[in-house]
């Protein structure tokens, strides 16, 4: 930690939050610790007047979400949830097509996140795997993203219905020291109905052998259809059933780093590819701007409220794979 | 017709099917008709002895579907149901692999069809889009190939959540004359968990703007993965996670059109693509040879018990979206 | 042979070309037979009234294919040399793109037919690796195709540059005795230039690692750019530079396969693929149309005159690797 | 300029080569100026004991580049020529697999460099059109990278064919008074023989049609195949002719973002990919590491002798297209 200081240039650094917290210099708390050590120091340090960005889930559940939103609106500061992923330059295009229209009334939205890193039985429980540390496993880490897009790209769900799988229900201790239990979900399956009418799949996993950090979505609308897949994430899909020349038709990959496409006009020629950092990099300096602007996080910006929103869809899932039965998404004001 | 026979080089035709089913040369019977018309001439057919080839889905629901298996097990006829796509070359290779286990245990399956045919609120109420000859919308006439690909190549399903969607409720008559209710699905999402285990999604839907006869499925497994998309049929992805060299891992796009891939052996050189019909005639040849030889038409023909089974996880999936609670799916013997 | 004819309900049948070229009752001879038995036969049978379709490529070089081109125009009959890619709908929807000036002026033509079927040096000297036979390698069997395509949509070469390589110079012999020379290219490159301004690379290769029959082909203009490969034969790339919204600019996979797309009228529902053999049959379906409706088969049938001029092509590939110097492309009337 | 030494920190600045060359605090020469300004400030900077890296093409022309290999040399400093492209891991992996012999002997190496920014005809003629100030057009902006790569990844060749055109002969002056003449290639096509029997086809253009940086290349030897594109840089497609189960062989896409493939360790998870700009950060830290070892650049990076190298081949793809004839390449020691 010393020498990461060091290399980067900073004149003193600490590994105790509430220093941070409790120093008048530090405006804004960053917090991309692990998901049971969100709130506590995210609710201190808006009481202390900082500014918050904290990594996804917002949360372990809903209620604890709730506290951290409750926190900064009381406090009024600036606040963002992690989730960066609206950031990535293929995705706000969607966005913006989405809100200008050029899909139409939207029917479906699939959207798949799919990992294998833990696939080896051998892979020891880390804390991902821990339900007091992470809440829950692929749900909370991956699915809150794909819950979070669907919220931002075609609107509120009214209810769902879902299963969960825990392939490996033991693991090597992370101490070494025999095997423990794994209480989070490997994977869900999920189907959604939005309030728009709208319906779709989600489903999130660490078990699809081949797919490293494959996030994918598909959204069909009236007038066509828009494709993403993170691993390309340069690319978008689009499908526009009114174009001009019917016989010309197709599902078109825009490569989307022209300088007139979102966040590309600082970045290089067209063509010359942006990296996953870059989303990141789009979602600080927005919600930087914002405070130094003094200007909302929003719409782009995903809020704590946005945060809390995920987690009472991602308890949702939870209960209903108990349940066998459908929920309805019912948020608190 | 007469000009179809003549150009054909037929003898003699005829456009009643109780003809057909009481000519003492016809030993075949393939039933093409509307759904409505699938019970009655093919148990008809199996009465007089003739072997029966019916289209999919087998029946407008189980029970109609259950009555048509009775009547070919009594007649003790050769029986199959239309499901062609396992006679894609590339489908039939995926079922090879996973009978050998080169996949492992199975953890997901995700299948999805999706057309854009009836998007267009002018487009009349067809046949298809009437319970009453249908028994379903894109469910049956969609749905079911990927639920029988599910059954397939996975295993059977256990139990399964559902909801259906109809976007475009009332329609031009096809009379012409006035509109008419829609009383069948445009769509539905499903969850699916295995019997074995393994979990996943299904939806059918023809309302996917740019998608044409895009069906989809990919399984993922302790071992590898495979995917496939109809609209590419003469390749099989795959990806294995124990090869030699971790550094070359990656997903392989398989060209099955090899001599010593399935059914290739008859065709042109590798690389000398096949075209959808050729599933058909894999499949018309498959009924023929187990005709000519009195051999099984199983493991990979689908019968009549095939085409039940099917309508029962159909009739599952409807009385789920209906009560929003996950249905178990059982059969009767 | 008996029993083909048999089979597929001939009355009779010949091996002896020269009883079919006397034949009263045959009107359309259809050359299929390897490189050294096209110019005779087809001679003969023009000369007897006969309508002749040829393999390509039509001769084993241009002195040849320039005395089969004068016999049949002294004849007066019906010609076409079996460039059947042509009659790929893909291909066909790309020359009418062509035609109607939709891709503009024409800057490149990039084509490339690769396989690798002989790769194996224990593969034994077959004819068309035998130069008394077959003519060239490579060049005839498959860059023959790429060049028609070039003059077909680009237009006339005026110039070429090439290289050729034999990378496997001794083969065992057909006869299993010993092993032969093989005198014929197994590959060839090639840049041309084209009267109208294009340039472009030439180029096949049977030495080509898992490439079973690709034969791809790129054409940018100033107003769009098109992509093609025979191994996804149901598509075509499309780039319109044009369009619109420049924000979603991005090549498009057009799927050929609508109603209203070339060929496929008669054909199955959209998206409802083709295979390699349905170039065959629409190019034999052009030919007999033409002599039923006494038409001519241009400008989408390849005539023997377009024969010829691929013969000359090859021919000048040749002589420039083996001069190390540009040939310019000459052709007699 | 004065901002940007703020805002990056850096105590002084300059905007004269001259003051960098004599300061004795510099030790490291980083010339990103355009090509007519890369001799003179290279030469000195060398003479003044300073490692050098220079943007590619070294030079206009070979004899330029010469001169600047001699300095080097003679000064003994560190030298690098800005062929970025060696450092994207996916081509270091297909470096490495060529290095082992995984593809076994080459046969093939097509490469093409295609962009699309000059189409218009209302484009002014920036220095990168301006043979005074550029050497050449795409050949050396563009064509440099594939010649590199070439030699890089194949070998050495031995002779080439070429060809060259301006599609827009005249355009807008700079200054915006009347039209200049453009005296540098739009775009070329060469064929190219290598020392060790490989043969191979050669362009860049910037007339390409939705083509944004569209490096393209692929190599196939005995063994197995390999391609890559650009503009989806964090893959490599790869082919294995000696694979276990040939009914399994084909390409496969193989995400090149594993913790133990070249560069990848310092960086994020798998699957999480990269952009255009870390080849140059690998590029650099392969500089600065040399320099601080004190070893020697090769055999990954490029040294001014394979800058000389490029600017030779680029001569010739040049005398080529003159004198209509094949050009040996003649290095001088």
């Amino acid at each position: 930690m010393r020498e990461a200081a060091a290399r980067y240039g900073y004149d003193h650094y600490t590994t105790d939050w509430k220093e941070l917290v409790s120093d008048p210099q530090v405006e804004v708390f960053d917090n991309v610790g692990p998901n049971n050590l969100h709130a506590e120091p995210c609710i201190a340090a808006a009481k202390a007047g900082k500014h918050v960005l904290c990594e996804k889930p917002l949360a372990r559940n809903a209620q604890e979400a709730k506290r951290m939103w409750d926190a900064v609106k009381a406090a009024e500061v600036k606040h963002m949830c992690g989730f960066s992923y609206r950031f990535v330059p293929a995705i706000r295009l969607a966005k913006e097509m989405l809100d200008a229209g050029e899909i139409g009334e939207i029917y479906h939205f699939r959207a798949s996140y799919q990992q294998e890193w833990i696939m080896d039985a051998d892979f020891p429980q880390v804390w991902r795997l821990n339900k007091g540390v992470s809440g829950s496993g692929a749900l909370g880490d991956l699915g809150a993203h794909i819950i979070d897009l669907g919220r931002f790209l075609v609107g509120e769900p009214e209810a769902i219905s879902a299963t969960t799988r825990t392939f490996i229900p033991e693991r090597p201790s992370p101490d070494g020291k025999g095997t423990v239990k794994v209480d989070v979900d490997d994977a869900f399956e999920a189907i959604v109905r939005f309030s728009n009418g709208a319906v779709g799949t989600l489903e999130a996993s660490r078990f699809c052998s081949g797919r490293k950090n494959h996030m994918t979505f598909e959204i069909n609308g009236s007038k066509g259809s828009l494709a993403f897949d993170l691993e390309k994430l340069n690319s978008l899909q689009v499908y526009l059933r009114e174009e001009a020349n019917p016989q010309l038709h197709g599902f078109r990959e825009v490569l989307v780093t022209e300088s007139d496409h979102p966040f590309y006009s600082v970045w290089w020629p067209h063509g010359h590819v942006l990296g996953w950092e870059h989303a990141h990099i789009h979602e600080i300096n927005h919600f930087l701007s914002a405070i130094v602007k003094d200007e909302s996080v929003e719409p782009y910006g995903a809020t704590f409220e946005d945060g809390y929103k995920a987690a009472v869809i991602c308890d949702a899932i939870l209960a209903s794979a108990e349940t066998h039965s459908e929920q309805k998404i019912i948020y608190e004001a």
